[in-house]
């Protein structure tokens, strides 16, 4: 008596198209004995938006050049749009920012510094990689940051509008012609300052750490070694959990507190109920000190949901303004409201609070905007439905998210609806591997660190294990998202001095046996 | 004096588009004091054909079912036409041939053999690939040969004609889609057998064998090792000299005689002396028992510059017709026919008796077609003047051709002509290495076998030393172009006993370690 509802609920609201539509209903029934949905019923759902890597708040969070520890020249490099076909296509301009202030030159053959950029503007990702450039003297290291292809200025085709007007413009937008991008500038470098002999170690953070990963396999020719941090190459089919990455969020609240955890749980229920009566969505706009009135309960829930997956990702022990200003120990922040507001609020009031830490730090804003609308014309949108496939499920039991079936058939309508593309959902593990990964590795490759800090909800995705002695997973229990290539702090806490501390004589350890097999006396 | 109707001649001959054109005009001043062409002038220059791999026998010469000691099956496969980006292209239908005949099945984790098909049709290689098929039941093996894209009857946009038809419907002829061709292919068929856990060896010979090289290095978590027999993965850009190639050719002629190499050193020179007399083309096409008139000398030399270098790919030790139907040690049979005519016959009596045995081995020839268009819309010849791109010279001293300086922007003009097509002489670098390839690989990659015999021209351009342990290069002294690969014959002397021995030796290795890692108990 109970199913035949949701379904007929399910089916009359797949017509308007929101990813996190369903979440809610769902969660509605979830206090009932578990509901088993059919096929065909999990079928019919909206599927969930993707959670995102950090790479938008580039565009927000353009960096301020005052205080900045580094210095670079910006250039510009033409690249081929298509390195894999011969079809007559126009070039681009890939910007890249160097420094060539530390380099000890071609003659000592001093290493250069690439780190393998993201999705999103550059400038900002130099900003916030102050890892590299503190340790680049040490080295006598060239700096190098190239933008990927489709973000910031590195816009084939002119422009973004361009760039981004329809799937056939965006097409070139995939990992391996960035890798390929890569590639060739790397190689150009190298002539230009005569520094073919020189070693090239990787850098690489979240989807740029992936990059870094599979440029080492890809082009072990180009480049000696690569730390790639937070990168999940294994978020891909089957090889993890779907439900990894939400319960690793969830988790790292519950850590903080178990009311955090069930309030938060409880809140998607109250919220659904609170849309459905008369004036909801109007006490709701009020409620979360929304600019414009909530049009769907959805639309409030997407944007809770993002705020505790990237407080996950940004819990790090000290404030920072990665993507906005926040607290050390932010979880730690936002369950302090919850459970610390009065006794008699509502469960919707100190969520509000709780997240207001997230969303209001400065205390500053007047009002909400919900946009971060999933199905925009943006690049990791673009990519999320083209080879970037990683199924995502929150679970009944251990997640504080409504509870969600992945399904591929929902993810493939959407995309289709968004770009008119048809997504590859098994071309990342084809081109790139991950199945079986420590077997393949362990005769195979040398010279990557998988860098992980296990509150990061992306390290469920990542390696954990040393693969090989040269395949190493460096994890960090307290760790966030690729906090170790972050620029050094005064409160950085000991484990994450220690964990950088690794990283520096791993990567000596590169370059010394790459001078000692060249037997080059340089030596650092 | 010399030098400037030399360069007169060269100006006004470079109107008439013929690779060969000016060779025999060069070597007519080759008897004088070194002439040191000016960068001008040898720009001017029309390029040498570059030699082939005898893929282009593939159409030519069909295998004849009777007799063969094989059976497989014929399937098809749909591709996508651009694996690396998300352009609305069509499909295509791959054709790969199978057998399971021998296979021990998924429950064993019973290896799959895997050659990659070359530059024609699959069947040519299947039959002349006996190896492969004679170890397959030591194995307990599965035997997939896929056709190479573009070739054979693997045509995109569903014939040769329209696959052809201009650069844009051939774009995307490259090596790295035919990888991923390789790899998809791979994948389904693992699907397909419930075979995912089946350990994949890779078999390839010449271009065939630089592509399963290339697929180990660029996707190990999909095969486990690689056979690469004759594969110059090296002869690219300024990794081996220029002039590698046609020096070997010399030296396997001045080996078996030095009046053979001799007497084709001067016959160039014969040639263009004859070719300038009254009726002199009238007497050459008699010479030769050439069907039609000859038009210019060059297209004789064409044919010539062929059969010697054909000869030294395919000089093995016992009869062969795996291009046409030839005696053993050929080379020594056409240097027995040179050396020993009557005295007082011509040069160019003597050169015409040796080429017949290539030619005319079986006396059945009436007269001689000089086709062989170097401009063709021929597969090959798009990939060489797209990726690849493999500089070849000949030298005034060590080499019995005409000499030749490589000239890439005479390249590059040939190749705008014939295909309108920008060649990218730096990419297969790029994409796959080769420059400090030892160092390089030294620590990185596993199970790859080059094998090499150093009679065969092309093994100049090949790894001919240990790598490491796993990556290792096996060379015999007397053997030519994938001899290792054919079928065993009782002819076959023991040197290629011992290497096929030691080929399945390591590859057993490999097996048997995959094993060891998975902890299966299937032994072979």
């Amino acid at each position: 008596m109970i199913v035949l509802p949701l379904i007929l609920r399910i089916k009359e609201m797949t017509e308007i198209r929101i990813r996190f539509l369903l979440l809610p209903l769902l969660f509605f029934y979830s206090s009932l004995p578990p509901l088993k949905l059919t096929t065909e019923a999990a079928e019919l759902r909206s599927f969930k938006s993707n959670p995102r890597f950090l790479g938008k708040f580039a565009e927000l969070n353009k960096p301020q050049k005052r205080d900045q520890a580094f210095r670079y020249e910006t250039r510009y490099f033409t690249q081929s749009l298509d390195h894999f076909s011969f079809s007559d296509l126009p070039t681009f301009q890939q910007r890249y920012l160097i420094s060539t202030d530390h380099w000890l030159g071609s003659d000592r053959m001093a290493p250069i510094f690439f780190y393998c950029g993201n999705e999103g503007d550059i400038e900002w990702f130099a900003s916030n990689t102050g890892f590299v450039w503190e340790i680049a003297p040490r080295f006598g290291a060239m700096v190098v940051f190239p933008e990927h292809r489709y973000y910031g200025k590195s816009m084939p085709y002119g422009s973004r509008e361009k760039a981004y007007k329809d799937p056939a413009s965006l097409s070139y937008l995939t990992a391996e012609q960035a890798l390929a991008d890569f590639a060739v500038l790397l190689n150009h470098l190298k002539r230009n300052f005569s520094a073919q002999a020189c070693p090239v170690v990787l850098f690489g953070g979240s989807y740029g750490g992936m990059l870094a990963a599979w440029m080492r396999l890809k082009y072990p020719h180009i480049a000696i070694g690569a730390l790639a941090s937070s990168a999940p190459i294994l978020q891909f089919e089957n090889i993890v959990p779907p439900d990894t990455f939400y319960n690793i969020v969830s988790n790292d609240f519950k850590r903080e507190s178990i009311g955090c955890f069930n309030t938060i749980k409880e809140s998607w229920n109250e919220l659904t109920a609170e849309g459905q009566k008369d004036d909801g969505l109007l006490r709701l706009t009020s409620t979360f000190r929304l600019c414009r009135k909530l049009k769907r309960v959805e639309d409030l829930s997407n944007w809770l949901d993002s705020a505790y997956s990237y407080l996950a990702m940004v819990n790090y022990p000290y404030p920072s303004s990665f993507m906005m200003p926040l607290p050390g120990h932010p979880i730690k922040e936002v369950c302090r409201k919850i459970d610390s507001y009065p006794d008699g609020s509502s469960v919707l009031e100190r969520i509000f609070a709780g997240v207001s830490i997230y969303y209001n730090y400065t205390g500053t804003v007047d009002c909400f905007n919900l946009e971060d609308d999933p199905h925009g014309m943006d690049g990791w949108n673009w990519q999320a439905c083209t080879e970037m496939i990683m199924p995502m499920s929150s679970d009944q039991h251990t997640s504080m998210f409504p509870t969600y079936d992945y399904s591929y058939s929902s993810y493939q309508a959407e995309c289709w609806e968004d770009f008119h593309v048809k997504p590859r959902p098994r071309w990342i593990t084809t081109e790139f591997g991950g199945h079986d990964l420590r077997a393949v590795l362990k005769t195979f490759g040398s010279n990557i660190i998988f860098s992980n800090g296990l509150l990061d909800p992306w390290s469920g995705g990542s390696v954990l294990q040393n693969v090989s002695e040269t395949i190493v997973a460096l994890v960090t229990e307290e760790g966030a998202h690729h906090i170790d290539l972050r620029a050094s702090t005064d409160e950085d806490p000991d484990w994450l001095v220690e964990q950088r501390a690794s990283e520096i004589k791993l990567i000596e350890g590169w370059v010394n046996n790459y001078y000692q097999e060249r037997t080059a006396t340089f030596s650092i």
